[in-house]
Parts: structure tokens; C-alpha cells; sequence
């Protein structure tokens, strides 16, 4: 940290806990500053929350909400005053505020120069190309030549993304003809194209350093994504070649140090016959760790708020052999005369008295994640049926 | 619940919950209410705490705090009001106001009448006794001729028990000759006396009952005590013949059945050559049962809300075969220029990386239990030299 141990302890008494412990502050109030804040609460802590509307997912259930706008630098400073450290729930807040942050005295993790990677698409290629590590192959584009010429180098299809602002899909375009991109090319949209790659499946290494340096890595997990859209996480991710998982966690702790991340690290993989490619980075708690909570002795979000406070990192170990995630959607549940979510959780207590849930407090709007259940056991087959069948109930019904 | 569970849903709507789920309240703020929050969260909950004070535990975490006096009808009334149910983190609440509650219409766990048992010795006495249960031998105390024939029939020394308001070795007090009991006796402090029990070891089973009447019971603990608190608490209680472990299971189970108990009840028990004795109960999550959040698979504050939402109940299988739980205090470390709780914290985290912690938020002052630390594993004698080692760190450069 940048400041003396003792004077962060005084900042904290004067700032609330009656403990003397710091205070940390998350920016975003969605369900990873949520269960960010359940975590916090173990470790005498009580989060700081920067909400944009006291209706958000995180500002429902802390004590100490501040209602303002991530995008304004009033708003970040004033927040900031009164915290000992400051961590985000996104990736939304703008690189110079960040960074006009950390010129102001505020200890920021991760940095800008790291959430810059997580912010920026073409940024985080070029830097993991730079580090020799393995990406598809892509190139910036800003005209329909662009594309063309690229696409005959990798051939048709290509998959157009933007630079930034990406997220659950969006900002992703599959694109077999340059017409089909017109539109996006003229929108003037910063634009990277990729290659579409033949992939065998989606992994992600996770991982947390702290400042002092130390990293710490969960077991390598398989994604199950439906419309770009993450569904299932499958931990560990069945039939991984050890050597192939062991590569994944190195890869993922040489990113976190290359790029300096303080905070967890979710590396997004393709796993391809030729090996690993890294799609995306995620500079903070992700969707593929929420099994971490009851599936490993430190969850992702203990850990992220142990790295930022520069304490020692928690043991990854897993809790039990498998462990299978699932989201859970607004569904057609939703419809007039169908059963709420209260009578919908009740079933579920009855049906799946193993399986842990995790509800948002958000409305159950269609297609909204608003929540997740785990699925814990010996047989990953039987841990990933309960947690999907579970989770259909829970989006409405559906069985998956 | 004794409304319509859309009626119930409805109510949760007006009182704040996004997604329409019932609102629980909680009636007091210390750290079982601030645990029952963190539980809260993951059911899609945000706890409602009437708090008396600001600092209180729960009331530094949880958004829905409402300050106020729990022995005023009035400010119970006024906080029941936005309530689905209301349950209770202490006691301390007067049995005519909970008996007016309920009156008034409020869907009230545990009923005064299961509550009472918890709050009144002699009413808990007479009770069990009543019902065949095995009790150490009692007898009401009013004047010194009382003790001493009761003395007389089961031997010096005898414990003399306030009725009401004993918590933590507080309102317990052995006694060998009757000129010791005089100003207590003619203090007018209701009192009952009890034969001295020659004990093994003190033990703890904690079981959760739904208003539909569904049990579940989690296995058997061994408590330790110092100075009448609760230091240690070993899962499963080590060593412990399975029948005698059974059969305390199902005295449990038959005490919350026949006493209308809802959510969780904590038995406390003598464990004598004779075989079991009931100590105590309580009608709520409890100490000896603190090691279930990461121990077993539904932590006793989530199969509390379960029970008292009427949801089926969860899982009690442990997730790992010995875990031990131990209390930390604030120690004399606190004396000045000692290491703060957070460099202690620190410390803790880089010699015992495996340990989680559960901080209260409570200003450390001399011999307050202040947190408590749980460690999990396969060796019995390794968790518990863990959790005792990382506890006394915490308590302040203690080893115990």
C-alpha cells in the first residue's frame, strides 16, 4: 500500500469500523460487488459501495452506499476520500480518472495500467502478443479492405469485436462477407477483427496476486457459454491434460504479473488441437470463479479483497472433487400466473437440498441473469446434471 | 407462515426486495445477526435489523437497519410492520411483547412460547423434566433453608442459577456453603439450584425445525469452556461413542418438536458416566454451531432463515471430517504500541493461510469475543492446534 499501515488503520477508524480495520472501496454495485461485500463481512470488514441507483444489486444489502456516477471524476474522488483502498465491480470507469485517482494519493487496485487490459481489447492483444503469448490471430480494422484483407489470410468467417465496452456477448460480431459489416465499419466503432478459431472448448485460469507479489491460482475450469453467454462453469474442467492445465494456471500468474494486476485475474481460453489461445482478460472477480465460494477454502471474492488490502492470499484448494456452476436467467417464469421466484426457491429447497444458491436481488426480467446455484460432489457428470436442472427450475421451468 | 405465500410476497415487494421475496427481520444486531445477513445475501435476502445502537455488529453491514429499543413494544411494533417474519439474535425480548406481536398478526420464529425456554431456566427445567428428558437434579431456591435442604439431598458444592439473563458465565454460580448465597438470596433474583454434575466433557446438538415440522440436525459437537465461555468447539465431537452421538441428536430433535421450536435450537449437554444431561438451550443460531459456515454444507444462519421462511431445509453433511472453531477475544495487545487487529490479520493470514476468519467489527477491548477463526482438515488434533494457534494470534500474541 501506499501509505503506512498504521495511518491506513486510522483512516479506517475514522472512516467506521469500529475495528480499525481499512476500508476498501468498490466502484459498481452489481452481483460481484455483492458478493464482494458477503466476503468483506468475515474479515471485520463492511464495503464501500459506489452505486449508480440504490436498487443495484450490491447497494440492497451494504451498509455503506454512496449513490453517484463511476463516468464522473467528482464523484470518484469524493467516494474515494474516505476509503483506504479502491477496487471496481467493472471495467466501466474511464482510464483518466483512474488514473487522476492515483495522482490524487487514492491506492487503486488494480492500477489503470492494468485495467487498461480489460478495458481495451486491442491493448490487451498487442501487449500479449508483445509477451509472446499465444492469442489468435487478429488485426485492427477500420475499413471494409481492412476486413478483406485479413479475412483472406485467415479465411471467411472472422469475428469483428469491439475495442471496448464488450460484455455477455455483446460487441461480438461473426461476420462471412464484408457486406455484413458495413454498418459496424461505418459506425465508427473501434474494431478488432480475429480469426475464428476451431476450438474444442472454453476454459479460464483464475488467479490473484497481491501487491507484494504473490500469486495464488484456482484449478483450471471448463465454461459452457449459449449465445455468448456464460451458462455452466465445470470445476475442474473434466478430462484436462495436466500438462495443458498446469500451462493454463503458469499462463495466467505471467499475465497477472506482466501486467501488474493487483486483485484477481480471469484469463479467458479457447482450448484448440494446437493448444491454448487467450480470448478475454477480466481484472476483478468473474462469472467463471463463483464456485469458488462454496468450492474452494478461499473464494474469489475473499481473495480479490485480500489482495487489495495487501494481506497474505487464502489456500485455493477445492472443497470437494467437482463442482459445477450455473446461471440463472429471468424466464418465462415470469409470465403472469407462473410461480414467483419465492415459490420457485421453495421447490428448489425441496428438490436440490445440496445445491447453493445464489439470488441477485434483481427482478426477474427474461433472459437477466440474476443469479447462480452450485452443484458440489464426487462425479462431475452428476454435480453438472443437479446444477443445470436446478438452475432451469430456477430461470422458470426450464430443464436443461 | 400464516399468510399466503403471495400475500408474503407481495409484502417483500413494498418493503424493498427487487426480486418480490419475503423480507425478514431480525430482532437485535450482534454478530448472529450479522452472520444471519451474510447468509442472507446468497438467498436473495438483504436482512432487516433492529439495531440499538449504530456500531452494533450487524448493524455495520446491513443496509436495512432500524435503531431501537427491543424491550419498548412500540419500536418491535413500528420495525414488524415492513417484515415477512420476524426472528430474533438475542433472548432479551419480553415474552408479552413477542406474545403481542404475534397477536397483532406478525408471523413471529421462535413463538413466544418456544422462545420462553431459552429466556426462563425454570420453565425450561420443569419442561424437560416434565417430558422425561434427562436434566441435572433442580429445585427452585428462595431462602437459604431451601439451598441447604437441597444441598443436603445431592451434596456440596451446587450450582446457583439466575432464571433469567445469564449469558456467557454470567448469572451462574457455584456455591459450597449457604453463607456464600446469602446476598445473592436476598438480592430477589429469581434462582434455581442444580446438583454440581461430575462431567466428561461438555457437548452441543444443534438441530433447525420448520413450521412444517421438518428436522435436520448437524453432528454432535465437543465444546470447551474457560472461566463459563465458550473457547473451542471440535466437529464431530472427537472420540464420541455413535449411539450416545444419536441419541443426543435425537434429544435435540425431540426438545425443538416438543417445545414448537422454529429455526435453529442449540442444546447444550453434559456429557457424565450416566450419559447425557440438558444444560441450556437456545433458540437461535448459537456459538457451538458457528464452525457450519464453511463446515458443513448449509451453515446454521442459512438453515435458520430457511427455517424461519418456511423453505425446506438444507443439507448438514460437513465438508470436510474434523473441523474445529475457536473464539478470539480481544486480548492485551490492545495495550498501546501492541500490533493493531489488522497487522495481527495480517500476520494470521501469512502463518495460517488455510484458517478463515470471522471478524464482528466489535472494537477489541480486553476479554470481548470479538471474532472467531474455524480451520478444516482430516486430523482432529491438527485443526484444533490450528484454530487455537490462529485465535490466540488474533487474541493478541497469545498462544494457547
Amino acid at each position: 500500500m501506499s501509505e503506512p499501515r498504521s495511518a491506513a488503520a486510522e483512516r479506517g477508524r475514522e472512516a467506521g469500523t469500529s475495528a480499525g480495520l481499512p476500508v476498501v472501496g468498490i466502484v459498481g454495485g452489481g452481483q460481484l460487488a455483492r458478493m464482494t461485500h458477503q466476503a468483506a463481512i468475515s474479515l471485520g470488514q463492511s464495503l464501500r459501495v459506489l452505486a449508480a441507483s440504490p436498487g443495484d444489486s450490491a447497494a440492497q444489502v451494504a451498509h455503506d452506499v454512496v449513490i453517484g456516477d463511476h463516468t464522473r471524476y467528482a464523484d470518484l474522488a469524493g467516494f474515494a476520500a474516505g476509503c483506504t483502498v479502491l477496487t471496481f465491480d467493472h471495467e466501466h470507469v474511464p482510464s483518466e480518472h483512474v488514473r487522476a485517482l492515483a495522482a490524487a494519493g487514492h491506492t487503486v487496485y488494480p492500477a489503470a495500467d492494468a485495467l487498461l487490459y480489460a478495458q481495451d481489447k486491442r491493448a490487451m492483444r498487442e501487449r500479449l502478443s508483445a509477451l509472446g503469448l499465444p492469442v489468435p490471430e487478429w488485426t485492427p480494422v477500420g475499413s471494409a479492405a481492412d476486413l478483406t484483407r485479413f479475412a483472406e489470410k485467415v479465411g471467411w468467417p472472422v469475428v469483428l469485436k469491439a475495442v471496448r465496452g464488450g460484455y455477455d456477448g455483446r460487441g461480438v460480431w461473426p461476420v462471412s462477407a464484408p457486406e455484413q459489416a458495413v454498418r459496424l465499419l461505418e459506425s465508427g466503432v473501434p474494431l478488432i477483427a480475429e480469426r475464428r478459431v476451431p476450438l474444442r472448448r472454453e476454459l479460464a485460469a483464475l488467479v490473484a496476486r497481491s501487491p507484494y507479489g504473490q500469486g495464488a491460482a484456482w484449478p483450471v475450469v471448463q465454461t459452457v457459454q449459449r449465445d455468448g453467454i456464460c451458462v455452466e462453469v465445470l470445476a475442474p474442467a473434466p478430462g484436462l491434460d495436466p500438462d495443458l492445465a498446469a500451462s493454463a494456471e503458469r499462463l495466467a500468474l505471467t499475465v497477472a504479473g506482466e501486467l501488474g494486476v493487483v486483485g484477481v485475474l480471469a484469463v479467458e481460453l479457447f482450448e484448440t488441437d494446437a493448444g491454448l489461445l487467450v480470448n478475454e482478460l477480466a481484472t476483478r472477480p468473474h462469472n467463471s470463479g463463483h464456485w469458488t465460494i462454496e468450492g474452494s477454502r478461499t473464494s474469489q471474492f475473499e481473495q480479490h479483497l485480500r489482495a487489495v488490502l495487501d494481506y497474505p492470499l487464502g489456500v485455493t484448494a477445492m472443497t470437494a472433487p467437482a463442482v459445477a456452476m450455473a446461471n440463472v436467467f429471468g424466464g418465462p417464469a415470469e409470465a403472469a400466473g407462473a410461480p414467483g421466484l419465492d415459490e420457485r426457491l421453495h421447490h428448489l429447497a425441496a428438490r436440490w437440498p445440496a445445491v447453493k444458491v445464489h439470488l441477485y436481488g434483481k427482478a426477474p426480467r427474461p433472459g437477466r441473469k440474476i443469479g447462480h446455484v452450485t452443484a458440489l460432489g464426487t462425479d462431475p457428470g452428476r454435480v453438472r446434471a443437479d446444477a443445470a436442472a436446478a438452475a432451469g427450475h430456477l430461470t422458470g421451468g426450464q430443464q436443461r
